[in-house]
């Protein structure tokens, strides 16, 4: 996103949150780190580097209190701060938007600075979903769509039928693993190739922050856990690295497929 | 549930499933081992030693087409077995019990031969749930109940608002077990102590068949999971050795409570 930016002429700042972001993959320039609940520095930093527009990518789980330092603007926002950690990460990362917005920032989504990082309609790569893994599909959104008023489950494993595994705070990485060794022990018994991972936006979702989110280590998982392939709702999804995705996905023999938006 | 039927003066004839049931837990006195599939097996040998009622006790988890051993009735049987493969649990014991009764035989619930092990109203030991672990149970029911359609989902872990864990393919144990490991990797920080295991029947489920079960084992992975206690819908839960998990959740701080069945 930062590069999809800069080669829009536009300067970026970043500011990852540290414990949660991989210092390896960041330089020194224009780059503050912030602790979770350094509101007012990411204000003053933000305000002298000149930034308008703020992007908020990827997930911070939910944190002990003793990882949080507070500063000044931080405890003037305590109690919406404290209203945000009631309920899931919808009300959090809402509440987080709104707060942005109130100290005259824009928040944007990725995908309106780095739109080609949106899932297309049909299927990245050569591969195609079956018509087993369509009606898994279908119905593992509507499991999906089951969970949404309860701030979980972005991704569930459907195959034949058989609901395999629901994401709760684990994550879609460890959430392949489990297949992968429920597989393994014999605890699954669905043959390889069946199965489908879909993921899809929380219903209410606010799309600018926290989509699903695919790349090539989902291929790899989905390889690892023995499914047919990935179905990931359209325009509604981030796809790190479209094109390295479709060459996992053809190496592995995997379908990853963006499914029109339901319209509701 | 043998030891109640024959204090109750019952003959008992066990019918372990092979690669399912632990042969450790079997002698060899009217014990009769089955591969899955030998339906004309079980009936002329259950017909032999006088049986009427069967109760079915435990779950098979959908077996591979190759792990099937498909007797002649069974095979007569093929058609009804095939449509019991499409779809999840419910459909696959449903279609068991049908079967059952069409050969002559009474298909009881575990509970109604023993109904000493049914999970009563109230708390077993001397913990009870705070006022957030009732409300972290009742939001964990709701959720239970919104994937019930999906032939999923009789166990979730709720902690203050938030669902940790949502149970499909895995069991409750690797449920408890993926929860500590959450704790511990840090990717979970709600504080020790708080959460609870919620287990519920799936709506429209067959009480003579798969009921909810907790046990010793259940407190204990409770207790590794850092969490406040467990609740199920009582009259409609089995515990295995209720005294025994008294006295285990009493030493783990633990509460086990039995809630009212919803009136639907």
């Amino acid at each position: 996103v930062a590069a999809a930016a800069a080669a829009q002429g536009r300067r970026t700042v970043l500011f990852p949150l540290r414990g949660f972001a991989d210092p390896a993959q960041y330089g020194s320039v224009d780059t503050f780190w912030l602790a979770l609940g350094q509101l007012g520095r990411f204000v003053r930093v933000a305000r002298q580097e000149g930034c308008r527009d703020v992007v908020l990518i990827g997930t911070v789980t939910r944190p002990r209190w003793s990882q949080l330092r507070l500063d000044f603007l931080a405890l003037r926002m305590l109690p919406r701060v404290i209203r945000a950690f009631r309920g899931g990460d919808d009300h959090l990362l809402g509440n987080v938007a709104a707060i942005g917005a109130e100290l005259g920032f824009n928040v944007v989504g990725a995908q309106e600075i780095a739109p080609e990082i949106l899932m297309p309609e049909g299927s990245l790569g050569s591969f195609a979903p079956s018509a087993r893994d369509r009606s898994d599909i279908d119905r593992a959104l509507a499991l999906l769509d089951a969970l949404s008023p309860f701030d979980v489950g972005q991704a569930a494993v459907m195959a034949d039928a058989y609901p395999i595994a629901v994401e709760a705070a684990e994550g879609t990485d460890l959430l392949l693993a489990r297949v992968a060794d429920l597989r393994q022990s014999g605890r699954v018994k669905v043959p390889t190739g069946v199965g489908v991972l879909v993921k899809a936006p929380k219903r209410g979702q606010d799309p600018r922050l926290d989509l699903p989110t695919i790349g090539v280590s989902t291929v790899e998982g989905v390889a690892k856990a023995g499914l047919a392939g990935i179905a990931v709702v359209a325009r509604q999804t981030l796809v790190a690295e479209p094109q390295e995705v479709a060459a996992a996905a053809n190496a592995r023999g995997i379908f990853v497929t963006g499914i029109a938006p339901r319209v509701s």
